[in-house]
C-alpha cells in the first residue's frame, strides 16, 4: 500500500505533517511573505484577471488553514490600490489536501472567517469563493489553465510513497549517516519522480505567466545524510529499537519501516525544475529557522490548545507505524518517544531549514 | 437564528431533505433524465467548452451523491461521441451543499467513486475533477460566468428561513387548510424572495447559454394548502400538538414552530423566472412520483442501511425542533411521530408533486 493511501485514510498530509504546528507554521509564513507577495501583486499586475484563481496545496485542517491565502488576497489588493485598479478581482480559492483531511472542519469554520476577513478588507473587496479540493498533488487537480497562482507550504518534502529499495536501510527510518548509498539513491529518485510529476501536473493546471511558491522543508547541504532537520526521526528510530531489544518489534519488520521524506537541497530543486523545463525560477533559497528550547517547551507546555510538537509527531507518525506494525505498539513507541523528544529538544535549539522557490511558467511543458 | 444557521450548525439541506432516501432520490433522477440529459447536451454542442463546469447544489452526502453528475457526465460523452468530437472535455464538477454537510464522507469516498466512474467510461474520457463547495445558494457561490451548468435536485423548496409572519400559524407547523392568508402570504412572498435571489446569483455564475435544470418538490394545485405532498408534516404537527395535551410543549412554543418549506406550483415558478429575467424556460411541468405503501415498508424495513422514511424525517426535522423546543422533548416527539408515520403512510400510497424546470440564460440580469 501506498503512503498516500495509508494517510488518505488517517488524514491529510497536511495534518500530518512535523511542521503543523501554530508557531512554527506563522514563523514560515511571515518568513516567506515577500517573496509570495510579490509573486501574487506580479501576476495580479501581469494578468489583470477578473477572477484570480489561487490554490493552496496541502492546505491541512487547524488554525493555520486560512493564513497563507489570507495574506495573498491581501497582497492583491494592496497591489490593486497601488495599480489604482477601482474594481477588486474576485477571488476563487481552492484549498487541497489529501481525501483524509478534515475538509467540515474548515467548511465549518468558512463562515465566520470569511465575515472577519471581509470586515478587515473593508468596501469594494472580494468577493472571495472557496472550494475543497480533495486529492494527491502528485496528480493532476484542477483543469488545464484553470489557475493563476499555486502556493505550497511544507508539504512537498512528503513522498508519494515509501522509496523502493528503502528496505536495505536497516534500523534506520530514514536518511541517516548510515545509510547504504543504494537507500540514498532510492530516496532521491523517489523525491526526483515525485517532484517532476508534481511540476508537470502544475504546469498543465497554471496559465502561462502564471505562479508558483513553493516552501519546503529543506537542506542547505548537499550531504542528504546531513540531517540538519534536527533529531525528530533519529529519536523515534532509537525508540523503536529499544522495543525491538525488548522483544515487542522484530528486527525484520523494523528493517522494512521507513519515513516517506526527503528534504531537497536548492540545488536539488533547482536541476528538477531546469529539467522539467516549463518554469522560470524568480527566486530560490534556503533559510533557517530558529527554534528555540524555550519556543520548544512553550509549545510542549501548550497542551490545552492541542498543539505540541509531541502530538504532531503523533499525527504523523501514528499512521504509518499503525500500518506497518499494527495498532498494538503504539502506545509503547510513543511513550518512549515522547520521553526522548522532552530530554533531547528541550535541551537544544533545534532549527529547520526551509526551500523557497518562487516561480513562473513560461511556457506549456 | 435563521434557519440556514440551525441547519449550518446540524448538517446540509440535502441532508434534511425528507426525499433523500436511496429509492425515491433514484426515481427522481431516472425521472427527469431526459430532460437534464438534453439540456447538458445542448449545452456542450452549442458551446464546445475544452473544459465543461458543472455544479450540483444541495449535494447532500450519502449513496445518492454522485448519482446526478454521473448522468450529466455520461449524456455529455454521448453527445460528444454522437457529433464525432475527438477530445472529451475535462470535467470540473462541484459539489455544493451547505457547510453543515458530510464533505468528509463524500471525499473520502471519491477516490473509489471515480476509479469506477472512469473505468465504466473508457478510454477517451474525461479527466474530471472534483470541488466542495460549502454554503447557501440563496447566496453566491462561484465566480462570474464560472459556470456551464447548475443541476439542483429537491433542496429549493427549503426556504432560507422561516417566514415572518409565520408565527400566526397557530396550531399547524406548516401551510395547512387552517392556516389564516397572512400565513400563507409569509410564506409565498419568503419563496419568491428567495428563489429570485437564488436565480439572481446562477445568472451572474452561468456563462451565457448556460443551462440550469432544478426539480422542487412542489404541486399541481395553485392552492398552495393543498397538501399535495402528503402528510408528512401534519403528522408531526398531531404528535407536537399531543404533547402540548400532555403538558410537555407549552401552546406558545408550539404557535412559533414553523417548517421552512414551500412547495412551489409551476405557474408560481413561471412567472419568478419571467420577473428575473435572465432565463428562458426550455421545460416546465409538474410530474407525480408514486411512492407505494410497499415501497415505502420497504424503506422503513432497510434499517440496517440506514435509510428509512421515519430517519430520513428525523434528520430534517430534529435540528428544527431542537433549536426550537430543547433536546429535553426530542425522544417523545420522535416516539410518536414514528408510530403515526408507519401507521398512516403504510396504509395509503403517498404521491410526491416534482416541478421541474429547465432554463437558458439568455442574457445578463
Amino acid at each position: 500500500m501506498r503512503v498516500v493511501d495509508v494517510l488518505h485514510m488517517n488524514g491529510g498530509i497536511g495534518d500530518t505533517s512535523y511542521a503543523n504546528n501554530s508557531l512554527l507554521q506563522q514563523k514560515v509564513i511571515l518568513m516567506t511573505k515577500p517573496v509570495t507577495d510579490e509573486a501574487i501583486a506580479g501576476v495580479y499586475a501581469a494578468l489583470s484577471p477578473n477572477t484570480i484563481s489561487i490554490a493552496d496545496l496541502g492546505c491541512s485542517s487547524g488554525p493555520n488553514t486560512f493564513l497563507a491565502v489570507s495574506e495573498l488576497m491581501r497582497a492583491v489588493d494592496g497591489a490593486r490600490k497601488k495599480l489604482r485598479r477601482h474594481h477588486s478581482p474576485e477571488f476563487h480559492i481552492y484549498l487541497n489536501d489529501l481525501p483524509g483531511n478534515d475538509f467540515n472542519a474548515i467548511f465549518r469554520s468558512l463562515p465566520q472567517y470569511v465575515e472577519g476577513f471581509k470586515e478587515e478588507m473593508g468596501e469594494g473587496f472580494g468577493p472571495c469563493f472557496f472550494n475543497g479540493v480533495p486529492g494527491s498533488f502528485y496528480g493532476r487537480l484542477f483543469p488545464t489553465n484553470a489557475l493563476h497562482f499555486v502556493h505550497s507550504s511544507y508539504s512537498l518534502m512528503w513522498l508519494s510513497q515509501v522509496p523502493k529499495g528503502a528496505e536495505e536501510n536497516k534500523g534506520n527510518i530514514y536518511l541517516a549517516a548510515a545509510s547504504p548509498p543504494c537507500v540514498i539513491k532510492a530516496y532521491y529518485e523517489q523525491f526526483q519522480n515525485d517532484f517532476l510529476t508534481f511540476l508537470k501536473c502544475r504546469s498543465k493546471e497554471l496559465v502561462i505567466s502564471g505562479r508558483m511558491v513553493l516552501t519546503i522543508l529543506g537542506r542547505q547541504s548537499e550531504d542528504p545524510c546531513s540531517n540538519e532537520g534536527g533529531q525528530i526521526w533519529e529519536l523515534l528510530a532509537m525508540a523503536l529499537n529499544e522495543l525491538v531489544d525488548e522483544g515487542f518489534i522484530e528486527e525484520e519488520k523494523l528493517n522494512t519501516f521507513n519515513i516517506p521524506q526527503y528534504t531537497p537541497s536548492p540545488v536539488e530543486v533547482k536541476l528538477l525544475v531546469e529539467k522539467e523545463g516549463s518554469f522560470s525560477i524568480n527566486f530560490l533559497e534556503a533559510t533557517n529557522i530558529h527554534w528555540t528550547a524555550s519556543e520548544f517547551v512553550d509549545e510542549i507546555r501548550r497542551d490545552h490548545d492541542g498543539y505540541n510538537v509531541t502530538k504532531c509527531m503523533r499525527a504523523v507518525a501514528e499512521p504509518l507505524l499503525v500500518s506497518h506494525f499494527g495498532e498494538g505498539i503504539i502506545e509503547k513507541v510513543f511513550h518512549k518517544y515522547q520521553k526522548k523528544i522532552v530530554d533531547s529538544m528541550s535541551k537544544e535549539n533545534t532549527q529547520f531549514f526551509n526551500v523557497i522557490v518562487s516561480l513562473t511558467k513560461t511556457c506549456d511543458s
